[in-house]
Order: C-alpha cells, then structure tokens, then sequence
C-alpha cells in the first residue's frame, strides 16, 4: 500500500467523519484551507507520542488512536477552546491494514464524539510515532491563559486523579490481565478530556492547565511566579485506586503522577467554590490556596513539607 | 536538560526571531492563540522528516532544520499561501545542545526569510524524526488547488530538475566530499520553496502541485482525472547536473526523482507563456501540453512513449 491507498482507506473516511462549514478545503490537496469565522480566535496546540517513549509497546491500536487525539484536545480544553480541526502525522514500520483500521477506529469515535474534523497530515515509515496539531476556536481575547493566580485564589482540579499513573506502573510490571486494574487501563487508554469545563473557565477568567505531567509538576506551570498552599488530604482520589494502593499510597501518585488530563486552575478567592458546567457530573474539588512568592507548602496530617520551587518536574522522583 | 529549558534555550528565540500581529500568544500555553484577519483563508499543511526514511542519517542538523521547514512553506507555495506561523515537534535520542543549536538556526534562517513565526510544539526523546505543521494566509477563496486542468492548457514547472535526486544518490554511494555535487547536494540540503510564484499563480487561477515525489508522480497528483503530453527535451535541467549525468541522464533524473521541490502548475492555453512575479529571475518552462482523458504520453527524440496511469508512484522504479 502507498501512502495514496491509505489516504483513500483510512485518513479520508476519518475526515468525512465530521464536516465543519470553516473547513474550505479538507484532505486532498497539499494543504487544507480553514476560513476563521470574524470574532474568534483560533488555538492551536501539537503533542507528539513515541513507542517506547509515551506509551508501551503493543499498546492497542484503537487505545493509541484516542489517546493521540485526546491529549491535544486536552490541551484546547485547557485554553478553552472548541475543537475544529486537526492534521495528524502516522509514522509506523509497516502498514498494518488491521492496525491501520483500528487506530482510525479509536481516533474517530473521539473525533465524532467532540466534533473535530481531519483535515490533513502525514503518513511515513519509521519508529512509531503519531503527532496531532489540533485547532479550536473562542471568542477574540477570551482564551484562558496560565498564570493570572492572585494571592488567596483557590487552586482546584477536576475529576480524580492517579489512576493513568496506577496503570502505567502496572503495564511496566505485567502481562497478565488483572481485573482490578481495568478502571485505571481504560483511564490510561482512554483519557477524557475536559472540554465543557474548559470552555466553562473562559468565563470566569482563571487559569488552567491540563495535568500531563503530574499535579505538582503543572502547578509549577500554571502558577508561573505565585506559590501554592496544597491540602493533602483534599487530593482527589478513586474509591478503585484507594483499594489498590491505600489512601496514602493513592495521594501519592495523585500528586505526582501524570497522563490523567485533568484540568487544574484557579479560581478567584471570596466567592462560592466552582460548580461547574451546567448539567456536568464532573467533581470539581478545591485542593489548595494561591500563595504569595514562589514554592509550595503540602499540608499534611502530620504537618506540612516545605517543595522546593525548582522540585516539579522532578518531583516524582523525590517520592518513589 | 528537561523540556522547559529546551523551550528557553532553543524554542523561544526561534520563535522570538519573527513576530506576527496575527499571533496573540505564542511559546508558553497549552496552546498558541492565532487571530486570522477577516476576508482571509488559513492554509495548513504537515510534514514529516524521518531519519533514514527521509533523509540519510547524520545529515548536518543546519541543513535540516531547514529542510524540514521548506518542504512546509513548498507546499504553502503550492497552494499560493502567504506564511503566517507553524507548530514543531523534535523527536531526538538525545538532547545535544550544538546539534540543537544547529538545527535552530538552519530553520532560524529560512523562517526570518520567509516571515513565519514558531507558535508552538513539542520536544520528545525517540528516534530522530520532525514534525512541522505550518499555516499561512491568502485572501478568501482564492487557494490554489489541484485538478482544475483543461485540455490545451500548458503544463509548466519553475527551475530545474534532478539534482536534489542526484544528491541523494551520491549521499547513498559516498562518504568522501566531492565539489562537483556541491550545488545538488545545497539544492538537496537547502531547498526553496517556491512562495512568489505560488502567490502569483493565485491570479491565474491554475492548477499547481510541488515537486516532492518526482515530476511524473506529482503530474498525476495535479492532473487527477486529465491526461498529459509532455516534450521530453524540454524538461529543465541544469548545466551542472548534465555535466555530472550527460543530457539523457539529466532528464532521467529530472522525471522521475523528487526533493527538488519546485512547482509545477497548468496554464491557460491561448496567450502568451507564464512570465511569473514581477522582477523574479526564476525560470519558468513550458513541458507539455494537458489532453482529455487519463495517461501520459512522453514525447521523445526516438518517438513516444505511453505511461501507465496507475504507474505515478512507483515510475523511478521503472526507469533505473
């Protein structure tokens, strides 16, 4: 097969999928063409996934397909913004048709599912590797942004948080098949991104990012020159990854574990705690206070750790 | 080094080095918020560059940070697009800061040049492979694309042909510097992508492609359901590729290797011969003549011959 038939067989069926009235021009050409609608500004984001590297080898297909997908849509979530389009470039050793229909499989049902349409990319041999530039839209001057934390705003996350870091230690371990982890793979495989709540942010002007790298590793991202007061014992934790690892070891790998797309941002101090989209079942739970200065202060139950301000990125490390 | 100090040591100030009004946000968010003026269409395309596969290994990283941003800006050309921004993704083994600071500035030289701003991406460890997704503006409506062709029109291609396959070749059988394929190995190492004309062409209302695969393969790209004559003799070759492969070998080249990354577009028959942009010196040749129906016709000093229409892909294979 050449890269002409897969286009044919996968990427324009997977374009077809969705079709938006901004999109001029789709697959077939040597670029795409996008007409803006007046009043909107356009985000755009790339993240790049290597074997070996981002995700295990032998990682099914359908699994890589929304998974490539949803931590750029993560991404638009975190500024706020509404999927539109994406260019998608596939490098894989051998053209696989039953691989090939399965990683289009599990990027389209994510696609159809958040309204994004391909419309352009890539496909090469070589070590694999998917890399997705995804653009959404938002009203002009609206995008969330990171930093802007003042003094006493609250720091919240959405959703739970662990249990992609849960699944991937296990994945680093096993082979086997174990029902207890399930709930953790498919959160792994299958990463949720917070759209609607993203774009419910813009209108309360905090800041957020997506948590990829670990809780305190993005803290250190989103605040920018602020500190942070964190409670322990607020971190967000499933009932599932409490029975695998206990209740410490859960806020363990909630604090520094990464890969679960929630959204943390901060919400102005003084007024209600955020509720959320209307209609959302999402939980939304304030672990924490901005901070004058820099560094980040963890209450615990027997009392608190002083991080250091350069610790995030590796502060996984400092816990294992 | 961790991602954050590549991001400030190489990714900023390329990205720094060319400011758009357009670009609100660049380096620095989950994602880059663009704003496209009104009565503008955005043209996006993506292409990847694997070790290898795209390119031989231990290619000077100057030469393809470059390259791995014309073969973008070509196919902005293509569609007559004005160069705005673009998104990079780095996979490399190892963070090696003179090979990184190489590669920044050969892509630094031609982005200054050609006015685009990097906006964003991602730097991941792998085996060495780029990513680049660029955009650029043209007003509404007016994109170049393929097909389109009638017959009568003439086929036309800008520059010359083959060297950047006569690079390759040598690349593959040598290690030992020889200056006479210095000029095919800078047009391989360097290529121009071709945006006055491309912008030009969006007057004329024609067809165009670039000339990645090779001219026969990237004919039947732009021709989709047309049919071609082309005049042997005239494809443009120049003197230094026929002293290294005499004139028969020259064209050989020049038909079926690709890299060279000029245009080759369709014109209207009846007036005069495309003069292209104002005050260009770039060359532009008349090759054939597009004709009803499907296949293309090779017209010969020793008579004509029929290609196959299916044959495109794989035609390089056919003549060596």
């Amino acid at each position: 097969m050449d890269e002409f038939s897969l286009i044919d067989r996968f990427w324009k069926p997977l374009g077809d999928a969705v079709t938006h009235s901004e999109v001029i021009e789709g697959i077939g050409n040597d670029g795409a063409v996008v007409r803006c609608p007046p009043g909107q500004d356009q985000v755009m984001t790339m993240d790049t996934l290597v074997e070996g590297v981002h995700f295990p080898r032998h990682m099914p297909p359908h699994a890589l397909g929304w998974r490539a997908l949803a931590v750029n849509l993560s991404d638009l979530a975190a500024m706020g913004a509404q999927p539109l389009c994406f260019t998608l470039s596939v490098t894989l050793p051998e053209a696989s048709t039953s691989w090939l229909a399965a990683f289009a499989d599990g990027m389209k049902a994510l696609a159809v599912r958040e309204n994004i349409q391909l419309v352009g990319g890539d496909t090469t041999r070589g070590p694999l590797s998917i890399t997705v530039q995804a653009q959404g839209l938002l009203p002009a001057g609206s995008a969330v942004r990171r930093g802007n934390a003042q003094p006493g705003d609250r720091i919240c996350v959405s959703g739970s948080l662990g249990e992609a870091g849960e699944a991937l230690n296990w994945l680093d371990e096993s082979d086997t098949p174990d029902p207890a982890v399930d709930t953790a793979l498919q959160r792994y495989r299958y990463p949720e991104p917070r759209l609607a709540l993203g774009q419910w942010l813009r209108e309360a002007g905090s800041a957020a990012v997506d948590v990829s790298d670990g809780l305190l590793a993005d803290l250190g991202h989103l605040l920018v020159d602020r500190g942070a007061r964190l409670d322990w014992q607020a971190l967000p934790v499933s009932d599932g990854l409490v029975s695998l690892r206990g209740l410490e070891g859960a806020r363990r790998l909630a604090a520094s574990a990464g890969d679960d797309y929630e959204l943390l941002f901060v919400w102005p101090g003084g007024g209600p705690a955020p509720s959320g989209p209307k209609g959302s079942a999402l939980p939304l739970t304030v672990i924490g206070t901005v901070t004058e200065g820099a560094g980040v202060t963890l209450n615990g139950p027997e009392g608190s750790i002083q991080l250091e301000e350069q610790g995030y990125t590796h502060f996984g490390g400092h816990h294992d």
